[in-house]
């Protein structure tokens, strides 16, 4: 079994709910890696028997620090018309509500398409490039298989300030996984926060709230399977104890299969 | 009293609730403009007793088309922590819930700060532009003093397409009001469907899911007051019956004041 399948893992309970755990392969610094607790929250409604087509924007906002053990996972669809559904997700712990998500579904139907965003980074191929070294890096961090070219991790924490927080990698699951919803909303979150790569300072941070929207169709998915995936990140304004950061993930050929954005808390 | 006041006013109900009613000055051309349910239901977290600080990120999801009419409001924190404070906020009528919402407040403190993103358009005064003919076109728009120096409305849809979707304006309410937030997060949502300026075509259209991220705090609002705000949007990615779009809002002297994104339904 994958990690990350045993980290979405989800038990329904008698009262209609879902029993899930943290897991040590996708710790952080502190508790659980965000993006793993976004994959598990998404999980919760994709698992629904009631769910209707596919995800197409998923927020979802850190109310607590999560604790390591288990939690509790409500997914209740507020509304469903008759191509969309709309969703409503809460994770809790005995402390209360820990994680609080949003997420619409629909069914998508052929119509004209175009990419207008920014062209996805132009890299050399991916076993050109050397793996970023987790050592001594959380558990999550080895979860992935990250080739940067372009704004790595710090090497150091050395209060050099850079001119700019973007970063272009190629990246996949590790070990490699084909890529399903969970995955994706896992990897819209694996950015590092942009103060991280800006000021090479490690502040504390935590993000409060983090919003995707999936241009994936299941045909896109089954395409990209487990090769590697193009991603790109970069900061909007940094004030006054938040920072925004917008990203792209891309498949393999250069397809955008993701947009996300997200809000993050940093102490000074 | 300002249009903008009368559309997000709220009574409240014995049942901790509030009532709202939709607003002939913000009609769209069906059900009321998008941008002033966003206010009112950010305005009932900004009313309501237990409000602790200013908010950082609001997203709302439209689930079903709002009736002109009345609505309930109900608002309540899920979670409140030491400087942070999570929201979910609910509309509903007759038919069910018409929207969902949910937002992060915090006490902001002064800390390093950067805007890293796109500089502020380079546009000539708003004095010297002309402001867009809103003959014809929903109450809401006339709500608004726009003044494009690129992308405007079409003046025909003529199905013409565009190379790219990018808009750049100045505006403001019209009538003139000092900014606040629900203002600001109604213009968050005044940007015209990408789609419409990139193929001039009047497909049929429905923002599902928007969010905006606050970088304003308190000062800069009153800094800000009714001058004119610079904005600018674009599309990312046109795909199967939904595209996203991301814009900021600047203040009249260059201050990022919001970002913001949305992932919108089309036709064809």
């Amino acid at each position: 079994m994958h990690p990350l399948d045993t980290a979405i893992a989800l038990t329904p309970t008698p009262a209609g709910h879902f029993l899930a755990h943290t897991s040590p392969d996708y710790a952080n610094m502190i508790g659980p890696f965000g993006g793993a607790t976004c994959a598990v929250m998404l999980n919760a409604a994709l698992q629904h028997p009631d769910k209707l087509g596919v995800p197409v924007a998923f927020t979802l906002n850190f109310t607590a620090p999560v604790a390591d053990g288990p939690f509790t996972i409500s997914a209740r669809p507020a509304r469903t018309n008759r191509s969309t559904q709309h969703w409503i997700i809460e994770a809790t712990q005995d402390s209360g509500v820990v994680a609080l998500a949003t997420a619409v579904f629909a069914e998508r139907r052929k119509t004209w398409s175009n990419t207008e965003t920014s062209t996805p980074p132009n890299m050399p191929a991916p076993s050109s490039l050397e793996r970023m070294n987790t050592q001594n890096r959380p558990t999550w961090v080895q979860r992935y298989d990250m080739r940067f070219t372009e704004g790595p991790f710090p090497h150091a924490f050395d209060e050099q300030e850079q001119p700019h927080s973007h970063s272009s990698l190629w990246l996949r699951d590790h070990p490699p996984r084909p890529l399903d919803y969970p995955a994706l909303v896992a990897i819209s979150d694996s950015f590092f926060p942009r103060i991280f790569i800006r000021r090479r300072r490690l502040s504390p941070i935590g993000t409060v709230s983090i919003t995707t929207y999936f241009h994936a169709d299941e045909a896109a998915l089954a395409a990209q399977s487990d090769h590697y995936l193009m991603a790109c990140a970069r900061a909007n304004k940094f004030h006054d104890g938040f920072f925004d950061q917008s990203g792209e993930v891309w498949s393999h050929d250069g397809q955008l299969l993701a947009t996300t954005h997200q809000t993050v808390y940093f102490k000074d």
